[in-house]
């Protein structure tokens, strides 16, 4: 009887395989690569390598909803940028206030309130928010393969790690149950907390001051301090994770690489070295030459989204 | 047949028996009080927790050797406060250097090189020091009834972590040989590190400036941020571990929190309010107040630490 497919979303091919055989290969006792279960970790980007990220982040998105849920409490927004064209639906308007203004959204919308309440906020948000395009719920433009994928590593004894520069605490309230992995094996940008105690009650309240920002070379440094050993698997689809890729294939032994390339216009989005979204340009050289494993979307993945729920 | 004794080390008495109900009302099917696996999270504290801490942090000794073994390199520390009573072994001229003095020593010994040199260091010094009263090395003033403890947790379906003000990446070069606590699951103060390319091959070098002081309000920051779940079960011994122990019971349904109380001059430290290490003072009154559990090393436990090593 043959065994069934771990990853039936995954066309026949050449991807398929690396990853088949690296998984093997690791895992066979008195193979010369095997790995003790404990070194079994693999890290995983998010945005643009689970689930998608255009037109932009989804991240962003939440902010945008989060300004116009909190804006009768900030009078002031309705005169000053970046709120005033977020609350307008003004696009080219945000753009225009470039990187300082998105700092400011995401501090206005990540900063100020309980560690509790912005989970709460968090979890309204992804289960009812739904995407401009493909009018699904955000939880559902996850990649099948991918959920397959976890799924494989993990019973295959594999340690599964989100490594992403999105808001640790903003993928938390939702990674366990889309992904299944619980809170502590997901690594994010992150901001200070403080202790306080109110009415006798203790919170921690987000502070508007950056702690981490996992992105680039604060990858292997949010690696590092999480989990404290080197990935044997690293899978990621942008510049942002070069220097995690070039960190996990540094160990000894048997390492695996991975990149999402986004080649399918027509199921999901097609995009690579000209993107200010998940731009993949110096990392896609560095696969070549170092023989990563480029996923091309369209011609590697049978389906790129889950059934959608009723 | 008795079932074997999980806590052998452990006086039967109203500690133990504390313990042991906590444990079991959690874990039995069917109890109002049951926690499925994934929440049973049991934080500890290390110095004077898990291992001794008098008659200063083991740590601080690691300091000491470390300048020592440096000084070679550094000729100027000769001259230079609080190296030159370092090196000259003047416990009198290194206290009179203060906070700010330790401050220097600690940086001077725990940044500028690379996290697997540091680790190769600490590995080292562990492995030879000894501590000046017991003669023991350090790993083995750890403390019996803890181990056990930190064992009949885990058989319970707890996962079980360190939450300590010690140096991180100190404490995870040994953690994991001594307590059977993998490096993921050990959070403590830790500094800033850089990622770079050295000769083609990426390391991270560890910067002289503070990421986290993990401790007092400081613990229930580095527990959010590193397990993003509130503990059910938390131990310490000293003021430092107030918050963290505050942060455990503040959570819905059963919660466990207790103090070990170095009451035993003779088979190791007496000490509390006054020590200006591991001071256990307002949380001594909080613990009356609030019915923590507050372990009497004297009468509760039968030994202290392991028996030696040939």
């Amino acid at each position: 009887m043959a065994a069934q497919d771990p990853l039936p979303s995954w066309n026949d091919g050449a991807t398929k395989q690396k990853i088949e055989s690296f998984v093997e290969k690791v895992t066979k006792q008195g193979s010369p690569d095997f790995v003790e279960p404990a070194r079994r970790i693999a890290v995983f980007d998010n945005d643009g390598t689970l689930w998608a990220e255009q037109p932009v982040y989804f991240e962003f998105f939440f902010a945008l909803d989060q300004v116009k849920a909190q804006a009768p409490q900030h009078p002031e927004w309705k005169t000053t940028e970046p709120f005033k064209s977020a609350l307008a639906g003004d696009m080219k308007g945000m753009a225009a206030t470039g990187e300082k203004g998105a700092v400011e959204l995401i501090t206005a919308t990540h900063s100020g309130m309980t560690t509790n309440e912005f989970a709460r906020r968090v979890n309204q948000w992804v289960s009812t928010a739904r995407h401009p395009k493909t009018h699904r719920v955000y939880t559902e433009m996850v990649y099948q393969p991918m959920l397959e994928l976890l799924h494989y590593l993990r019973d295959n004894g594999f340690k599964t790690y989100i490594v992403s520069g999105g808001g640790q605490d903003f993928m938390r309230a939702w990674a366990e149950a889309v992904y299944g992995i619980p809170p502590d094996q997901v690594i994010g940008s992150e901001g200070e907390l403080k202790y306080e105690l109110r009415d006798g009650k203790p919170v921690l309240v987000k502070l508007p001051k950056v702690a981490l920002v996992d992105d680039h070379a604060g990858k292997p440094v949010g690696i590092e301090r999480f989990i404290g050993r080197k990935p044997i698997f690293a899978f990621g689809n942008s510049d942002g994770d070069q220097q995690m890729l070039e960190w996990t294939t540094s160990g000894d032994g048997a390492r695996f690489a991975g990149l999402v390339h986004h080649t399918d216009a027509a199921r999901e989005f097609a995009y690579d070295r000209q993107s200010s979204v998940g731009r993949l340009d110096k990392a896609l050289d560095e696969a070549a030459a170092k023989d990563w494993t480029v996923v091309d979307m369209k011609q590697d993945w049978k389906v790129i989204y889950p059934p959608e729920k009723p």
